[in-house]
């Protein structure tokens, strides 16, 4: 058996991973996802990498891949142990960096589609935030459907409430309120999504994070999703209903993401 | 980056495994075994490897480890796809298997102590029972403890009801009624769980399987715990308290894991 079937990360999703854009300038944001990848780490007691070797294993990954616009996915598994779920003591972490071609940038308000998964997410607050490898649950929601125009699928938790999209976070805003899921029992904690938050505060929007029903989001005035691959995206249909592109999220597109729209605009 | 970096079954752990005993007459129970893989591999829609496959990977690990005794795992993962949870079409399931050297066979009444964990298992009907890759879970129970002394832990669900060990399935017996917990929002259903469950309906026992809470647990007059590795042991005490190896617990080790007893008895 090769040595990889014996990585922990294989054997149990013993690790965490972050995903992010880097185009010609590097990677956006490179010291926060550093952070967040040491802070997911952390949550299952994972050493993390040094950030000289990080920076090399991507520049190495990066420099084998043909495409300028590139999606950058590092992997942390606690490494390679002896049989059983006890985590040893004292092994080496592994590091596994991939390359590959970014999707193209498109315009915030460029338009989309969301679907409501029928698979609802679990609860376990050990692990909720966390972009740990246990990711069947996503996987199993993105099985649902196969219809190209759909771009992603708004997951609820086993009670019915708004945790995140299967690849992002979720914002809405109804009144003079910006709304978003509490991440505490399920969901991953998206770099994204905390600079939209410092940046809500930062003007004094009135926030509420918390556990919302999807009524909540579906009757919004606007909603939007965001990532470290796609940016800001205003949601313009969920099942269906109609949303226009709102006020708020071209103001945060303006202001956080002015630097990752296509050129043209 | 290596392909392996590219299985699904380290990128989002997306398969399944089984864990069992070789001895020198070959694997127990081993087609039983393989129809319990291949209906794992069915609740994430992944194509089962065909038994000859299984066979020859199996004999060819075997072969390789120097022990007699040993223990094989069987990892089955969708395979080496595009980036994105989606699971992609058409492509080839890969197939892991390891073998290393089993833990010594003990008698069914040799004592196991267990400890209630802390961690508590979320709920996900979608994968409860399956022994999928998502083990993320019983790698944070089993780190709650060092002490040597401790065989296995209690997992309890969200509810505080128990639901298995961090490596096996509880029955126990208090009055008339043998006790197992339900597997239909978490936990992993086990062969030898199977096989005891046939034996108790075939001699008429009165078994209930449902949800039920640590005290139904504790106040049990004998527990015993089972996988495919130990076999079936009379749980001797659970965070310190003590419990006799009951006559339900002898009555089926002598008539399922005769051939599983060290030969000294």
């Amino acid at each position: 058996m090769a040595v990889i079937g014996s990585d922990r990360g294989l054997l149990y999703g013993d690790g965490v991973f972050r995903t992010f854009r880097r185009g010609s300038s590097g990677i956006w944001d490179r010291e926060a996802q550093y952070a967040l990848l040491a802070k997911d780490c952390a949550a299952l007691a994972i050493e993390p990498p040094a950030q000289a070797e990080l920076d090399g294993a991507i520049a190495s990954a990066s420099a084998a891949c043909a495409y300028p616009e590139q999606v950058i996915r590092v992997t942390v598994t606690r490494g390679i142990g002896p049989r059983g779920y006890r985590p040893p003591v004292g092994v080496q972490p592994s590091l596994y960096v991939s390359a590959g071609p970014a999707p193209e940038l498109r315009a915030w308000d460029a338009g989309y589609t969301l679907r409501v998964c029928e698979l609802r997410l679990g609860y376990q607050p050990r692990l909720a935030g966390t972009k740990h490898l246990n990711r069947l649950e996503n996987v199993l929601a993105r099985a649902e459907w196969d219809d190209p125009a759909i771009d992603d699928g708004v997951l609820l938790g086993q009670s019915g409430e708004v945790v995140e999209s299967t690849m992002g976070n979720l914002f809405w805003h109804s009144g003079d309120t910006v709304f978003t899921p509490a991440l505490n029992r399920a969901g991953v904690s998206g770099r994204q999504r905390a600079r939209i938050l410092d940046a809500l505060r930062r003007e004094g929007a009135n926030v509420v994070i918390g556990h919302f029903s999807l009524g909540s989001l579906t009757t919004a005035a606007e909603v939007w999703v965001c990532n470290s691959v796609i940016g800001l995206r205003a949601v313009t249909s969920i099942d269906g209903r109609a949303f226009p592109a709102g006020s708020v999220a071209q103001r945060l597109a303006s202001s956080l993401f002015c630097d990752w729209q296509p050129q043209q605009r």
